[in-house]
């Protein structure tokens, strides 16, 4: 085995990791713009994170496929080849929290159907969370950080107990009064989308912290001598 | 670039693809008993999938490394390498799936804590058909059969309308008797789980899509000249 130390290599190494990065912040992006169109109550806001889906898939099968190009051209091993794999699996995360996002600004064209339950205050703090772990979670693949990837891991339990907290408040509102069980469950699924985003992150994390830690295990049992 | 054709080689690939199938077996046996501890109301069934969870998580993780031990010992191209990085974005699938069935099984130790709200006849019509779409998905993988992967995804329709289904359904019990919310909510998350079920499974059938039809385009644009 050989390890690549060529121009060429390094800069195919570091097309991937900013392709990765830019389709992060594409998809952060996306929950901010989804989350102003729920609390604003603009509709506009909705369809334009509806829009950018197609591009937030697109990301990921071009980046699957510069990765599987570089693995087929430079047949790297050790750190990169584990790197690379976990580009394949992360941009998997990143194209799901595309999706979250577009269900949100989905649920949010059917609120802005009928009169706002409540001005929101925790919905916009779950998203604030979950920004945060997705940008967090991209800092620690880039800076092979184990101490940011442990963070992101740790908010997790913050952001259960206040979609708790949301729960409970919903259904606060829906046992007041009956009439508001259909926004204040929509609202709830908005808060599950949140969660889910956060569940990606911490996902990501793990595998961060699965990569960074068993850098220098190149081979795995389990298969025929060769 | 070398096609390999050696015994050994055939065999580790082989090898992959009996583990990838075994993993999606045992999500697939979760599934169905997280379903039969909710509507039997055991709680023995739902400890027994919480407790699977480790395994699966485990069963990802080795997958992972026997997979990267293959790209780096065999340095596979083309199809080979194309199945390759789709396990590993498969695995990834399925370790969620087990973990949608864990949350069902957390879902149903607090609906054990309550009186039943209704016989369950539309969750279970659920769960069967995301159990199907898993089994198909992974049928699909194995045979490279496009046609059935595009019969997992046109199952998602259907998934849909049950789940609106049975959500209207438990809204009418919320707006008759505000104090079943939070029993009718536990319900509408396990129905939830099941069709973030169907959204891994659509999206494995997808990927074996994308891995059929792309199988001959080698090369991605965008990486730099070697």
């Amino acid at each position: 085995m050989r390890e690549h130390t060529d121009k060429h290599y390094e800069a195919d190494l570091l097309h991937v990791r900013e392709r990765v990065l830019a389709m992060g912040a594409r998809v952060e992006r996306m929950i901010g713009t989804a989350m102003r169109g729920l609390v604003q109550r603009e509709e506009s806001l909705a369809r334009e994170v509806m829009a950018l889906d197609a591009e937030v898939d697109l990301d990921e099968k071009e980046i699957d496929e510069l990765c599987m190009a570089l693995l087929a051209k430079r047949q790297p091993v050790a750190g990169d080849l584990r790197f690379i794999t976990l580009c394949i699996k992360v941009v998997t995360d990143l194209e799901r929290i595309g999706d979250q996002a577009v269900n949100i600004s989905e649920r949010t064209l059917e609120l802005l159907a009928e009169p706002l339950l409540k001005p929101l205050i925790d919905l916009p703090r779950l998203s604030e969370m979950a920004q945060g772990m997705v940008r967090t979670a991209l800092d620690a693949l880039v800076a092979k950080d184990l101490e940011k990837a442990r963070r992101v891991i740790s908010t997790e339990d913050e952001v259960d107990k206040l979609n708790e907290q949301i729960f409970r408040e919903l259904l606060t509102y829906i046992l007041e009064d009956p009439k508001s069980a259909k926004r204040a469950i929509g609202l709830l699924f908005v808060s599950k989308y949140l969660e889910r985003i956060a569940d990606h992150a911490t996902n990501v994390a793990e595998m961060v912290i699965f990569w960074v830690q068993g850098r220098d295990v190149r081979h795995a049992s389990g298969l025929e001598g060769g």
